[in-house]
């Protein structure tokens, strides 16, 4: 996989600027990985390597990597993270979950949240939705007038490039699945006791509106993928394709930010441990 | 490791309302673990075992578990981490470091930072350094008077018997170690120069204060370990057995608090996917 990941950016990215159909892209491509049990082999090997990439930037301690997962429910985001960073582990990464908004949350604009939790120089942050909800599920809801949604979208550019030029790498991952495929994941939440607590009554709601959402994250991949902050429309109806693909995209991003161990200024023979 | 948990908690717990000395313990106890790579081995069982149970807990989303790491620097707290928690994963994992407060952490009462930062329900949060920094390093370079001090000790056990009231089960670690290994391990930082970064001339200051530390440590254990939040002092000469320690304590922690996944209210009937 060591040239994968960049083969993949080039081949999953949104090209900024160029007009993008959600409809070009096939959430059951299998991105050139071929066998699933040995892809799921190689994915815990890259994500131990992101382990090691991760403890390099945390000694830098001079930028962090933003990682920004969106998609439908059931598009596997909290598997993703799993899949992709439980080799991590917690000391570097922190994951935050963005739901409805609370009271005082509204009572600020829509990014204040949001930048309150972005990742501290040194650490990987990853963002289980996010901002980009103020553009969906905002924008299918009604939540906010057209006109207020059409301004969000420079914002939220301008944004994300400020972070950037601040020492924030951000990768942008939407989890693309097929209106098939949600549909025997929430079954599965149906079927399985151990999975009715996923599941929410809403969803079903959501699913109706199913055009009106693939339109909407058709907007929003078309008008904020930059070439600060790409959008990459990953291929999620095989979980483990999803993975694969995903650990292979952060870790050719880490390597090529390529952390490296401080220099220090002073000299270790100055020091004598009595 | 089944009982093993129970046992050392047992061993290792500082007695609420003994009297209690430091120095009958040893840094160098093995805990009853005797072969070093045996023992790594079911540490990273353990460490699997653990994600286990934190997944039982998220699903259950009511309770969470708060685990506060302290120790002299070199101790391992960071080390523990990785050995304990990275098979956790960051998902329902949080990790605070506190460092040297702000000016408007500092601007609150010692609690604020603390409090604001307690881990939700469902998750496990992890403390490297905590409050008890108010009643160590604070109490040792003097940076607030001896009779404040003298009140933090009960402030802390009842905020912490608030927390345990309302959810969350608390474990606290004490990484005991040796003088002797503290001057290899600081050493260690200025031989490699991978770990320079590590080094901070600070540390050898604190270092000059050892006996006082430990005797700031010694009272804190005294006074603050209540039956709703206990101590343990953590053997931490050896790298593995302090893992293995701790990874049992927090597993047998976890089956004792025995997270479950929720009932729902709803009959998987009513819903049809379509």
């Amino acid at each position: 996989m060591a040239d994968r990941g960049k083969e993949l950016i080039e081949k999953l990215r949104v090209k900024p600027g160029k007009p993008f159909d959600l409809k070009d892209r096939d959430p059951r491509d299998k991105c050139g990985f071929d066998d699933d049990e040995a892809t799921k082999t190689e994915t815990e090997m890259v994500a131990h390597e992101i382990d090691a990439l991760q403890d390099r930037l945390y000694a830098e301690g001079q930028r962090a990597l933003l990682v920004i997962l969106q998609g439908t429910d059931t598009s596997g985001k909290d598997g993703t993270i799993r899949g992709v960073f439980n080799a991590t582990g917690p000391l570097g990464v922190s994951v935050t979950a963005f739901r409805q908004p609370s009271e005082n949350e509204l009572a600020h604009d829509y990014l204040w949240r949001v930048h309150a939790v972005c990742p501290k120089r040194g650490t990987i942050g990853i963002f289980n939705r996010s901002h980009y909800e103020d553009v969906l599920i905002a924008k299918v809801r009604g939540f906010a007038p057209k006109e207020t949604i059409e301004q969000r979208y420079a914002q939220i550019n301008d944004f994300e490039r400020m972070l950037t030029e601040n020492g924030t790498v951000i990768l942008k991952f939407m989890l693309h699945i097929s209106k098939k495929e949600q549909a025997e994941r929430l079954q599965e939440r149906l079927d399985d006791p151990k999975k009715h607590w996923k599941f929410n009554a809403g969803d079903l709601d959501d699913r109706k509106l199913w055009d009106e959402y693939q339109d909407a994250y058709e907007t929003m991949l078309n008008r904020c993928s930059t070439a600060w902050a790409p959008w990459h429309v990953i291929p999620a109806d095989r979980k483990w394709v999803r993975n694969a693909a995903i650990a292979s995209i952060v870790k050719a991003t880490l390597e090529e930010m390529n952390p490296t161990y401080p220099k220090v200024s002073w000299d270790p023979k100055d020091f004598k441990v009595v």
